[in-house]
């Protein structure tokens, strides 16, 4: 879409948005504002974005004195510690782009990233040395690796290097740093999707889409320094959802839920509202086993005034009213992508429909993905890229553009028809938009598998089964589970000479090109699969037929 | 200061922060809102966010009907009505600029502006005719006028011609309109300032500007859709002080005072408690008369929650504690100037404060000017630039940087000595800030007196005399001295009954907060004391009247 310049008001044109300026201002203010950070053993760290600030000017000290320079990537493997959130300033602040790496990769998908986006150094957890150590051999450029860890470096057994020490490197450096003064369109993180065919896609962020989100998410969460805010989602993922960024803007506690699993979770429940947390987000699963402990408790916390961001897929009724009848605190549906930075719609109320509708329409209306935020443009679009109406029933492809919304993925020209001409990405999700603006997610444009918050490729599953030598024909798609939300289930006609294959075969062969928690959870072989008229496995009877398997087991 | 390009993120750098883009959003979640304007009458119009855009939407047309093309400067002299409200989006939404005339600039002055900005049309209230008749002989370049009235058009007499009006253009337009996307460095305002020596000074505010001030102010205020914001701040002054702006961008209902002075503020207190309003903005002295009003009603309002920011001056504590008592509204300290686009500070608590310092520490504490916002750089520097300690004492010239801050004044190259080089605006104020970043504001510079390469603030000065028992009226100022540069000199009108109180006494009371080298070296016992035609202490006439009155003894 053409740029119209009118008077040029070339007044102030100079002050760039990025995310050292960002800091700054929580310094100046709430210097002694307090973070805290869940150790491996369980106990808490803490300390203020005071130290805070002082630790990511000797990070960006010693990030130079080993040769990064401004615009290298760099690598980051970690989980949400403090030093993470230290990373997420020091590293871009000095001119570098913070790679995240997603630990859950597959090594193949981890090589391509870090080969793609042509990573030379790689900042790593202690514990997860092996998972970088599988992939080096598939990796090149790499110069050097800095370790976070608490033990003695003697203790350190790894076939990496050169290795540095992060605390190491901190200790030498200066706590004096002079910031440069970065163009806001300087990549400030690239994270790379996952969620559909074919390679993993880099969506590289700006300091300005950074800064903008930050802001935004800060003016729709009424945020502020009273406020505390449990890092839980990953910060491998979609920046954490925007938080540690937000909550830096206005000088809010932060709290960081270090490496934990489903099974931390009443330990994580407990840190919660002992520290009084007011905003969180999570995917509905891990929000579900937070509230079975909850139940549990002898005294029930009063949670008054949280808001717990629900997002990856939708939030039951019974999660938000358990919720709110047990704490008071409220679940806000949100819908995002990695390409849409996570946040692009919250449902939240409107005082009018709270005057006009009923508790149980309420409810209801809380069930779909919420407005969009303000600065994003949305449109329902139908086949042929005509947009359709507000009414709440027409569904078409959701397409989204605004300021920190990608319009293409980096050094990936075979992607470009995920893009409108006009600067719209298109979603791949089906919709519709009612007269007030909610959006309703109705199905997906393509066929993915949401498994805790994250995405399997049932085409890419499909086409590794078809590559095994006794298969036939191969089916796999998503089915409703308790706990994960959906997990894939394999289908399978076997070769009449092969009918010997067994499960584990078929699992050992996936093996080599997906993740463990990709594999599918079972494996049936059938003497048919259903097709649609013109030949194409029909996922639509097959979800139908096997919609219980999961849950009924 | 030289910007540094990182890795370049191309992947969204074509979005552009314009305000239409602000206020589509607002249509398109919170389309059937309210916005409420005061008529002339007293009366009060009534209708939607949506009836809204879509007479933007005409109005844009129209604007382009009678010739105005985009870069176009439009002068707008106009009450706060929801008219103004339309300009706000219309005019610059269709690439032209808004420049707001204030109304109470002598005829010279405001013909000045006119010839300065170029402007070509004016839009205007009829009851302004007559201001605007005045002005007309002193300017070129003058094309048309168009008129907002409710009145018939054949009783409108006047010499201003070609003349168009406001609802005939807006009736014969179409309600839609293809907003151009505008670079978001385009002018979209320009106020001019009147506070100093000299011409009216241009500062021409960027649709980014505005856009980025409008979010941090939302983000500040903690505004949603559940805000009702009572616009009483005169439109022309500073865009209104951001809130049309804000609101807007949250969806927040809106209410415009129309015409008023402080003979109508009872009617307007009455709005206030009828509209459940949360968000305010004035002068000490406009609330002081509201609070003035509450206490005289039977049943006090019960306004917990409201947020009123009252800047222009410090607000007295009894006023804080008035309306904290009376109503449960806070009153919120601001400091700002034209070229800070108002909103700089805000004198908000931190919830360690809150702990740490007794009720009347915080009472203290409310009376400072606040903590600087997010986004925003500050600095205090003595008279050579260099930076002073945060300690609550160093006071210094206060220098200010950010994204909607004036970097230079528009066509106006003798001013280039009132920014730094590296893009500060020097504010001419005198300020320290303390250690957890609240400013106070100690002086005007120009005020300040510079002895022997010290400071010493004439308002803190006036301040202490004026606390004296016997003191009616007093007024310092700095006398060029031979050996110390400048020495205070004090003026002072003693109240009829204390006519026999010495210098000495005076004296002896300013010693109990000052320090001996900070003395006046002489105190005058004068009948009365110049004032400027607003009331202020006329220091000007002072300075000259008794310039030689050290070096001449």
């Amino acid at each position: 879409m053409k740029i119209i310049k009118g008077f040029q008001a070339d007044l102030n044109v100079n002050y760039q948005l990025n995310v050292i300026n960002l800091m700054k201002h929580a310094i100046r203010n709430y210097s002694r504002q307090e973070i805290v950070s869940r150790n491996l053993d369980g106990t808490l760290f803490r300390y203020t974005y005071s130290d805070a600030y002082k630790r990511m000017q000797r990070l960006a000290n010693s990030l130079e004195s080993i040769g990064i320079k401004v615009g290298d990537r760099v690598g980051v493997i970690v989980w949400n510690t403090y030093q993470h959130f230290e990373i997420y300033f020091g590293l871009p602040g000095m001119g570098a782009v913070m790679v995240t790496l997603n630990l859950r990769l597959a090594p193949q998908d981890l090589a391509y990233v870090i080969n793609h986006s042509g990573i030379n150094y790689i900042i790593l957890d202690e514990d997860l040395i092996q998972i970088v150590e599988s992939v080096v051999p598939l990796c090149e450029g790499l110069k050097g690796f800095i370790i976070i860890t608490e033990k003695d470096q003697k203790e350190i057994k790894s076939t990496l290097k050169p290795i540095y020490f992060y605390e190491d490197l901190l200790e030498k450096a200066s706590p004096n740093y002079d910031w440069p003064n970065l163009d806001e369109n300087s990549a400030y993180a690239a994270c790379y999707t996952t969620g559909t065919t074919g390679r993993p896609k880099g969506v590289y962020y700006s300091h300005r889409n950074v800064y903008l989100q930050a802001v935004m998410f800060a003016a729709h969460f009424s945020m502020s320094v009273n406020d505390v805010i449990f890092q839980m989602v990953p910060m491998y993922h979609v920046l954490g959802w925007s938080k540690p960024l937000a909550a830096s803007y206005m000088g809010a506690k932060l709290i960081f839920s270090g490496n934990w699993n489903l099974n931390d979770l009443e330990e994580l429940t407990n840190i919660f509202v002992k520290e009084k947390v007011t905003v969180s987000a999570a995917v509905p699963a891990v929000f579900m086993a937070m509230l079975e402990i909850i139940r549990m408790m002898k005294e029930k916390p009063d949670l008054t005034g949280a808001r717990l961001i629900c997002g990856g897929s939708e939030p039951p009724i019974a999660l938000m009213r358990g919720f709110w009848d047990e704490t008071r605190a409220e679940i806000i549906h949100s819908y995002g992508s990695t390409e849409l930075m996570a946040i692009t719609t919250l449902n939240t109320f409107k005082p009018w429909l709270e005057k006009e509708l009923s508790e149980e329409e309420l409810w209801n209306l809380k069930k779909k993905q919420g407005i969009i935020v303000s600065g994003l443009d949305i449109k329902i679009v139908n086949k042929n890229g005509i947009e359709l109406p507000h009414d709440g029933k027409s569904s078409g492809e959701i397409l989204v553009k605004g300021p920190w919304v990608t319009e293409s993925y980096y050094n990936a020209p075979q992607t470009r028809e995920s893009f409108t001409e006009t600067g719209y990405f298109k979603t791949g999700d089906a919709g519709c938009l009612d007269s007030e603006g909610y959006l309703k997610i109705t199905d997906r444009i393509k066929d993915v598998i949401k498994s805790g918050g994250e995405w399997i490729s049932s085409i890419d599953m499909e086409n590794s089964l078809m590559s095994h030598p006794s298969v036939l024909e191969a089916a796999v798609v998503g089915i409703s589970h308790p706990k994960w939300d959906e997990r894939p289930l394999a289908l399978i006609v076997l070769r009449e000479e092969y009918k010997t294959t067994t499960k584990e075969d078929i699992r050992e062969h996936l093996s080599q090109t997906f993740a463990k928690w990709q594999l599918p959870e079972d494996i049936l072989f059938v003497d048919k699969i259903p097709r649609t008229s013109v030949g194409k496995l029909d996922k639509k009877v097959l979800r139908i037929e096997y919609q219980d398997f999961y849950t009924m087991k």
